[in-house]
């Protein structure tokens, strides 16, 4: 199977993928075969009698879910996609479903191709129902103020060294760390606060620091122009606590620029 | 600890809950220890410091949900209901969550005082997503008409002998199975169909049963008024088969005369 260009009989093939992240040790594949790539790539095994390799869209952390995750991956197969996604359904495990399955164009590529992503950061006053709980962070007896979120919110927008809002990825090499943010957004639906993250892509941990900054100007612990000050350090301190995991998820991933990318 | 009236230096306490009864062997406590109410008698115990019982409002099976379960125990506590439901937030296992908690009139006892509840059965169209997937039953590549199974709920409504639609509970003896059923609607939002049932009291199995015949109506396998057939038979047959648990929820006991439960 090669990961570049499909082969002479194998099709490219795109799949949009949801996953409950809370018992996966993240989306890449890693020794001990328990992330989400594993997993996927395993059933893949499994349903075409030999390795097949995945390329997927995001690196999604631990404990971070998706309900837009994209990969790709090339096999032969006669059949309709229907029929492999059926396939798929059967196969995966529990926690990790198959939502939409398309033939792609050989040059198609889940990571290199992606115009950008969104994220959606789940959080809600008091304490999460049990029926969310695996989702949504509860903010327990903390008061935030909406209006101060959204003001911090607006100072993040925009293309920037994100460095100060980021973790450095163990034996990973250093990156260029400059990035577009087009979107953030901080929404208000009864108990719970959404927030929506749209960019060109994202750093290791950069969605979970920005909300949980966002958070802490919420709380009063930070004034919203804090934010452009520490933005401007390109250096991460202490001042940025990353919100946890489990209310993090991968909604989208963007092949044609969305609007306001521009 | 008394189950009838709270002693001289007890006080009664009413508390609405919440559980993902996946993982769970249905409300009712038994040998083993895997019960919600096994659980919640557990951390109550380590709360107080002494065995407490507990007596909940519906008796939910295993693997189904409860956003409203009410249950009510007797303890003496001097300090506020919030404090206390800080100490069960924090001792309750995971999946379980109390909701909210109140001081009750030594009248007050959580199965007797109940004058009907309300179920929510919760089904999609194609798969559920991972999000959903403990909560929601997937109807797969199975197509239903909405008109029929309203159709079909309709003939179900007002007070009748429910037989035909619950299942024997092993040891017990026999009930009267007359039951007052005031409310039952089938609501379709977008790939969602929702079952809300409302009634007096439900025998064992009923909302599961109902359910699962609405759902053969919907897909043709039987018609409308079969059901009313099948009501008058006053007896369990083949034709009704339950619904799984996952798509059930315990939505609300009420306390009060709902309205159209007259």
């Amino acid at each position: 199977m090669t990961q570049g260009r499909p082969d002479g009989n194998s099709f490219r093939w795109r799949c949009i993928c949801a996953y409950d992240g809370t018992d996966f040790a993240g989306w890449q594949k890693q020794p001990g075969g328990i992330a989400v790539q594993d997993k996927i790539e395993q059933a893949l095994e499994e349903i075409f009698g030999q390795s097949v390799h995945t390329i997927g869209a995001g690196r999604t952390d631990a404990g971070v879910h998706a309900c837009g995750q994209v990969f790709h991956f090339d096999v032969p197969w006669p059949h309709s996609s229907e029929s492999m996604l059926q396939a798929m359904r059967s196969t995966f495990p529990a926690g990790i479903s198959p939502r939409k399955l398309q033939k792609a164009s050989k040059g198609f590529h889940a990571l290199l191709s992606a115009k950008g992503k969104r994220y959606r950061y789940r959080a809600c006053k008091g304490w999460a129902t049990p029926q969310d709980d695996r989702f949504v962070l509860s903010l327990k007896h903390r008061d935030f103020d909406l209006d101060r979120m959204q003001e911090g919110a607006s100072r993040l927008l925009g293309e920037h060294d994100f460095s100060s809002f980021s973790s450095k990825r163990r034996g990973l090499a250093e990156q260029n760390a400059v990035r577009k943010v087009w979107r953030i957004e901080v929404l208000k639906k009864a108990d719970a606060y959404d927030f929506l993250i749209e960019g060109s892509g994202f750093l290791y941990k950069m969605v979970r620091s920005l909300v949980g900054a966002l958070l802490d100007v919420g709380e009063g612990k930070m004034e919203p122009n804090q934010l452009e000050k520490i933005l401007k350090l390109c250096m991460r301190t202490e001042c940025v606590v990353s919100a946890p995991a489990k209310g993090l998820s991968l909604e989208k991933v963007f092949y044609r620029s969305p609007k306001g990318s521009e």
